[in-house]
């Protein structure tokens, strides 16, 4: 008989074709998602061609074309960053939405090593007409929405830590997760950070692609398009990771842990409630927020002598930019951005 | 860059300790569960020590005391048999029930090889007062509620398909599932399978033990035990494996599949609506159910030309003694035996 050991963790499967996969995050402790628990998020099959080199192309004086190994020679930089699907947790909007069924597990983190977008930018030379920069996958090349291609802004293009990467974790990009090139933009829902980047094409108009103007975006109403806006920087967000919603919790002391994160600023601070928000206590943070601004952050809060009954635990998460989660989620038609305070419903026996 | 290839299946994390872990059951398409991706259920850790041999005991007239290869040498038996977990589908309940959060995995499928109980019990001969037979496991030796154990009816114990069994799906049992010896008994929820099974005990009154007397009964009202019925054969069930509940599709034709099984009897018919009930359309069956009887039966049936809008697919299965999926399923404090008509909603586009 085996004697008891720690239990191997999967990802798993949310949908079959294209490949999509949960990272079982509640399940993981480590800071940083090892490499082959990170959720899987395709809009396509995986590329059948290679990509051998990046263009830098449109309204630049001086268009480039660079090998992987060209861009792998530059002066690197390097950034912890959480990466979540606009998608993440989708499951629990009310009135319930239809699209990819993705529960609390499209969302993982890691160092990611690359050249900053910038540099390639001004020694390509942005034109003055420049308005944004379209950076294009090969994914879904030939289909009719394909291929996958975003815009960012200029500024967000411009700024120092959004990456052309080439590692994760410090070793080359996986085929499954965009090698040999992927965007990075820290900060922003993971559609920005686009795989198998093979073109950058700084553009003059704003770019219409099916991800750019139709999909990704808030929709508030169920029957129009009326109000739409963009999806673009992350909400703050916590995930209670124990204990799990509707479970069985023996009496005395728990340890209450999860996971804050945000797109804009830092989390300043990540509070629970076991009495449905009448008491919130503070929760200690397991890194200090500015260290990594981009990463997700690890809290824990004491749960003392606990007695017999029904509890909910909340949790909710405020940032330096002074937004703190809501207690109902911003209903929207395709269901992006769910950061509602998280809540586990747990019986003391 | 990978060329598109089958996905990847792997079980999923439902509790970290004991090891509780749900089947892929969605996306496996082989009638039998491959070893590798089968529901593990654990009230215990793992046991540390090692089951030796079987002893059968108690009211009979000559107790034994068998080793594995005494049993290994005996004349086999194979029985095809589902294996569901009492909580499977938990989570659907409601209201809400607490408990292991199974979604739709705490089940599989195997071919169990071993021999008949009533062989060992017959050879033992049992004694007139004899009531029932408890079969003892070792997982939790030492515990409060500990070691798990069951008693079954002297009809069941007799009945020739409950087996003693060492085998499954041909490979002699892994430590996860019960090694070296289980018990199963098809037809039933899976709580009376015990695996690390080591003493077989003929007893003259009603066994007292907390997995026999408390858990694993249908308690129907919130804050009292009265109506309480002990969880045994399985319900009549379905699972739409395909489409995945709030998926998005394209117009034209689908196959919409499924699994079906019962406890009592065998699956008489499969029936799917697409209009909330107004229609039922008759399912083709790809097993023949009377070929082995405690085996699920896989199905579908072809969903033609496809418009856009919003859908509903229900699947109900009946089985031959008379029993069909409620609308509803029976709400119970703990969660078990739900087998509600199987829903998926879908939006095609």
């Amino acid at each position: 008989m085996k004697p008891s050991r720690p239990q191997q963790l999967f990802r798993k499967t949310v949908t079959m074709q294209p490949e999509n996969q949960s990272s079982p995050v509640r399940w993981i402790t480590d800071w940083m998602t090892p490499d082959g628990l990170w959720y899987r998020r395709n809009h396509y099959n995986y590329p059948a061609s290679k990509v051998d080199g990046l263009q830098v192309v449109g309204a630049v004086r001086c268009p480039l074309t660079l090998s992987c190994e060209d861009i792998r020679s530059r002066p690197a930089k390097s950034v912890v960053s959480v990466m979540e699907c606009a998608g993440n947790r989708r499951t629990l909007f009310r009135p319930r939405v239809y699209g990819v069924p993705w529960n609390e597990g499209a969302i993982s983190q890691a160092e990611w090593t690359g050249v900053p977008l910038r540099d390639l930018l001004q020694e390509a030379g942005i034109c003055s007409t420049a308005r944004e920069v379209v950076c294009w996958g090969i994914d879904g090349e030939g289909k009719d929405k394909g291929p996958f291609a975003r815009s960012l802004p200029l500024g967000k293009s411009l700024h120092p830590d959004t990456l052309v990467a080439y590692a994760q974790n410090g070793r080359l990009l996986s085929p499954e997760h965009g090698a040999p090139l992927r965007l990075i933009v820290p900060g922003w829902y993971a559609m920005a950070s686009v795989k198998w980047l093979s073109r950058i094409e700084v553009v003059t108009e704003q770019f219409q692609g099916y991800y750019q103007k139709e999909d990704y975006h808030y929709y508030p109403f169920p029957h129009s398009d009326e109000g739409k806006r963009p999806v673009t920087v992350l909400r703050v967000n916590s995930l209670i990771r124990y204990p799990h919603d509707f479970s069985v919790l023996k009496t005395g002391h728990h340890r209450v842990e999860g996971l804050a994160w945000t797109g804009k600023g830092v989390i300043r601070r990540v509070e629970v409630s076991v009495d449905r928000g009448e008491h919130w206590h503070r929760a200690r943070l397991q890194q200090r927020p500015w260290d990594h601004p981009y990463a997700w952050v690890q809290w824990s809060w004491n749960w003392k002598d606990l007695q017999p009954g029904k509890y909910e635990i909340w949790s909710r998460a405020a940032d330096t930019a002074g937004r703190m989660q809501p207690l109902r989620a911003k209903w929207n038609r395709k269901g992006y951005g769910y950061n509602a305070v998280c809540r586990s419903r747990v019986q003391v026996e």
